[in-house]
């Protein structure tokens, strides 16, 4: 996982700074465009064509919103990079999946990347979509790795007047993605919590090689998860800290309420580190457990019959003169003698509660 | 648990920020409310329906205090927002019951939300319930989850003129609820203290399969306080740091003394924690002593018998040509060996102090 | 043992803010009162019944020491409070043992908590003791929990002109009284080294479920005592930094020496941490050694006497036809091979190393 | 490896500071040393004669970069610093590859020390070469301890105009071959991520000896790449947050890209160690399971035959009165009693999950 | 160790703050002292009779430096600290050789503490001894607990005018010697890396319960090494950090570089403290690999011969009707019958990788 992302990115090591490639797993055919610009509750839908145009003739107050789905093909990245003047540090960290979330102040813009969370069924693992915000001038870009389109439910409240965002700024926009990025976070950590449940019930009731590695799996899943959500934090902290001119002062609020849904889930993945790990101890402990279960079984059964087979053997002598083998009641008394040390070794193990 | 939590949470994900939903369990039928308002010792109950009228016509330095306990209908913590000038994210606080305790300053008012604990004796668990407290300019809003109303005593201290809350201002009341759900925590942890002495009895006296269970309840169990109280500290200090006017100079010596308490639980959450850990050792080791002890009992039979079995063995082959079979006293000599054998060996197992 | 100081504390938990109770372990029947009055090596006893007289006459350079031993009684506390104008909260945390070190500034004095610390011989457990100052403009108010009282030697060297102490202020009495009570903390660390060495040694030499319990005991008291000397460095780096009046800038330089002693001793319980739980690991390992010591015994005894006893079976098997049994020597033959067998097992053992 | 490194540098203990002497292995046998002087886009090659004059009559805004591989000879060291008025404290720094990264301001340059890193395949160890960096106004010296020159595509882009390396100024020089060497980090840690893989899988098919070490052998290599990369994120900040003259506000934004890549690749450090320190939890757990699988073939057998072997023995005495031994079916009833007992204990050992 | 030397401490908690007493081991026989006086290269040596006198009629710009070797005579402490207006606390401190490295400013001087480190070759152990140094206005004092006297080689070079030090100011010197005392710090460490390096080779070899024993000689040895070193950290920024008078601009960067040689110490102690904490993995994990040889060998042996042992018992009954006895080739047939169970066994456990 973490090897691989490496991997891809070491095919840049020769190449000269500045160079755009795409890093990352290609993640859908084409790339979808989709530009919404509005003010005071009136939104229309740009093209593509039109933008360069339409960003020269803009309306000051008018709200921007480029949405790119699909990083592969560095020409349309360059593009967008020309139309809004991006720094080309910015445009190889967009075509990079393998960032870490952060936020970058540059002179025109906030540069944001962050991570879209989901839990993949079928293999039962978390993975994540690397989405990168340009928030500037009463315009934000947005670019996204694949379809479908995570930030739809916002178009179209702007379409549809719904909620104040219509009517806020760019700013506004930019913390509602955010948020719905975060919010998405909640719903991995409650599949994730299910497994965790899972697993436990499973842990108490049969242990078995299958166990460990899932624990090992879910451990990995929060070290990655870690690795993605903690320094989101920070990059969160730092909008709400940054005096830039593109954050009004009441949509710092609203970053401030995202920080604790962050703070949140940083938690909640922090105690199911701790849950997890004491899982192991469980599993650790119920093993030895069970090889103590057939440790007493054995010991039981050999140190039972071992003495017995002993006192078979002696009588099985070929002594010539062996009293007690002339004796007319030996062999029941021999019999009744086995079965009173058998059940006095029982009673003395049923004591000593090994069953 | 938290797993549990979460899942509540993500309901929300789909929806506008801004929407009111009640998340998490509901825990009360109906939602009652109390009004009281006091200055300088005196002291009115004021109705629900009166609440707009009042705080229209109020004295600027009467003091009001709006109590609600249950928080699952949006209408009235609406209406409450609504003649207060609560900000929306505050009532989306207020309804959701799976906040981390924060403390946050807005224009007109600062909110705080902490968490009452208390210990459910027929689970032996600890439960919270979010306590959510909006202090402004001579007004107190506290929000419980549930009844009964935890507050009575100090309702009772302002009707009865006990102490000199009943002419204190509104930070002085909220300091004094703080100071009571704080004061509750040290009831849970003596419970916790209580569980935690029983169980290191009983791991000594017969470590079981249970024992390690209950060890990883209490791990739990702590992992949950730790969660809950550790970030109460935060908002304590923050609280008394605020240079805020909502809060009077003679009321900051007050939170620097809760702000000792909530650290002395944090410590004890700490050491029980250590403590915890310990016992997880002890019991570890306990199993593996008696593991031990298992495989010595094996090893002591074993050891006896099996030559002594092989001794008789070869008195039983049937060889034509055996010396020692026709010897007079061939078999009491064999027997007195194989005893001088089975004595020789005990002596040596206990010089080993193996029993 | 913290268990039982939370199950004291939550007796206060249903009481008004501000009450008066003795919160910890009654150590003595009476309350015994020195107060000592002096100035450029002048000094003098003052009685009780004299002190408010005093204190309204009293010449503004002289230094007047009141100690209190035994602090159970709420009268003797709120007539102290109310001479010299103390806090209610104060007053409190004078009562209620169960504090954390900690220094506080008022108005009108500062005021100190720390714990003596001693090593109670028979229980081999250690104790603490609160002490509370309370430094002001040249009074010092000093409170212990029980006799003897520690501070008998700082008097004596008051009464008989000893060192400089007599002709300082009230802050370098303070800071005499500080630095007795962190060097007694090198008298416990001292017994709870010697405890560790004997611990220590007996590891080595016979490790048994006692040593365990050993451990674990020191491990707790190590706990405790971080507990108690870890918040006393912030206390003393505090009274360092703080700009207070009651505190002259050549006070500061000895307060900085016992900054010095205090991380000192803090540095040491690390120290003595690490060590002890090292020695789990060593008492874990040798159990698991004397474990595997008879393992290897048993697998000894039977892979070389299970073969031979089969061999011994076989020629006791009752087939008509088994050519060996009817010759002349089978029976020495089939002893050497024996005999052979086990030698060789015995040689492939010695050269595994196993015993 | 760590205890090689400072057995070189003890060589140095007895001899006074400031004596040049190499600390570390000798990598190479000659010393190359290439000087190039570009401005706009413009380059010339510098002869290392020619270099002190070119100093005198340096057109102040060209760029001279002048490049050593090899530091094993003093002389060479000392002439580079005669004609940079270089500190005797870097030269030392220079000669002694035993260095952690530093980043240091001096009066008229910057002086920084990184590491490179490559995966030696015969190895499969990573090692590291010592890269010194002067940077100073316009100009800029690199010392690098070995060929090949890593640098040659940047001597190649400045040559040929490629990118805008060839009109920037030193700084970006620096940036530019700090890029190169922290790029190379990528490509070290894919290899690592690879053996970790390669062993992940081998853990589960066979667990081994040989795996132990493997998984500790990747345990010391990431110590050791921690303690290389970790202070690079410190002398990189401090680059970015350095107010020097040396490095302009245009750079500021690269080294900030720097930082990053850096931050990333402690992430994948500290991830590959949980990684690597789980693995050591599942080896340890699968060599337990063996043992168990080993204990439960054993228990098995024991259990069943060794009551069988005793029945066998009962009829094997020599009694004169057994009458089950001249009953008709006797021998047959005794074989299908025994096959009972066997198959009952299958059955049993079936249902305890034993095979 | 530790428990030593708290356990000397203690002779002092009784007795008034400012006795001089001297606390620690008596390395000494007699006290040496030396004393150099130089300026501009030339250097002179002055006797103890002539220091008071010296000190009044000195030359400003003179650096005079006092020498003592053994601390534990307090007159000669006691007469130091008269001629140069020490503090008693310094001297205090002087004499008590259980010191954590210290740096503390007073008006007329900086008080440095730091410590030797020697790896004592017979023992094993690591030893420290205690440096005083005294750096006033163009004075030094330097105190040692022992001979032979380790600070001769900067004596000599004053005398015979070598490096800079006899033309530099009483600031360079005190840098001298506190580089000195670290520059040994390294030739500890790499006889540690020796230690370490034995014993990692004598673990994969033979790991005996000597082993552990070592692992925790080597773990307390870093412990204590670690106490020891890394308040150096802290004393040497400090005094790079401070501003005082006594502290040229630049001697500064020369401190520099000796911070950078303390952190280096402390990051080797790090690693070999996670590299002995990864050995004790290894000692346990080969233990274990020991006992499971056995086991397998016990379990070989026992589950081939325990049923082959039975079938000989079978034959062995002496029933009257038992066909096979009467077979004529019954028992080769019975023989080969035991041999084919034996080799199927066999294949069985080669298959399962058992031996």
């Amino acid at each position: 996982m973490a090897g691989g992302n490496t991997k891809k990115r070491s095919q840049k090591a020769g190449l000269p700074a500045g160079t755009l490639i795409h890093i990352g797993e290609q993640k859908t055919e084409r790339t979808t465009i989709t530009i919404i610009a509005y003010e005071d509750g009136n939104s229309r839908e740009v093209d593509l064509s039109e933008l360069e145009q339409y960003i020269a003739s803009k309306n000051s107050n008018e709200v921007i919103w480029v949405n790119i789905n699909g990083i592969h093909q560095a020409a349309i990245v360059e593009t967008i990079g020309r139309i809004f003047h991006l720094h080309p540090l910015s445009l190889e960290d967009i075509m990079n999946t393998d960032q870490r979330p952060k936020m970058e102040e540059y002179k025109n813009y906030i540069f944001i990347v962050l991570k879209k969370l989901f839990y993949d069924e079928p293999t039962r693992r978390i993975k994540d979509d690397q989405i990168s915000l340009v928030l500037g001038n009463s315009f934000l870009i947005s670019f996204q790795e694949s379809e479908p389109d995570m930030f739809t439910p916002v178009r179209e409240a702007i379409r549809k007047r719904r909620g104040r965002i219509s009517e806020a700024g760019a700013d506004y926009l930019a913390y509602s993605l955010v948020d719905m990025a975060v919010d998405n976070y909640f719903l991995t950590m409650e599949k994730l919590g299910e497994d965790i449940e899972a697993l436990e019930d499973n842990l108490v009731k049969n242990p078995e090689g299958q166990t460990l590695r899932s624990i090992h799996r879910l451990k990995r899943e929060l070290i990655f998860l870690r690795k993605t959500v903690w320094p989101l934090r920070e990059v969160v902290g730092d909008l709400e800290r940054t005096g830039s001119t593109f954050i009004q002062e009441s949509t710092i609020i609203y970053l401030r309420d995202i920080y604790d849904h962050v703070i949140h889930v940083v938690d909640t993945i922090e105690t199911f580190r701790e849950i997890v790990s004491g899982m192991l101890d469980i599993y650790l402990s119920s093993v030895s457990n069970k090889m103590n279960e057939v440790m007493k079984v054995l010991t039981i059964i050999a140190t039972i019959f071992i003495p017995l087979t002993w006192i078979a053997g002696i009588y099985g002598m070929n002594f010539e003169h062996i009293p007690e083998l002339k004796m007319r009641f030996g062999y029941p008394l021999v019999m009744l003698c086995m079965g009173a040390i058998g059940i006095l070794m029982l009673v003395y193990f049923k004591r000593k509660k090994w069953f």
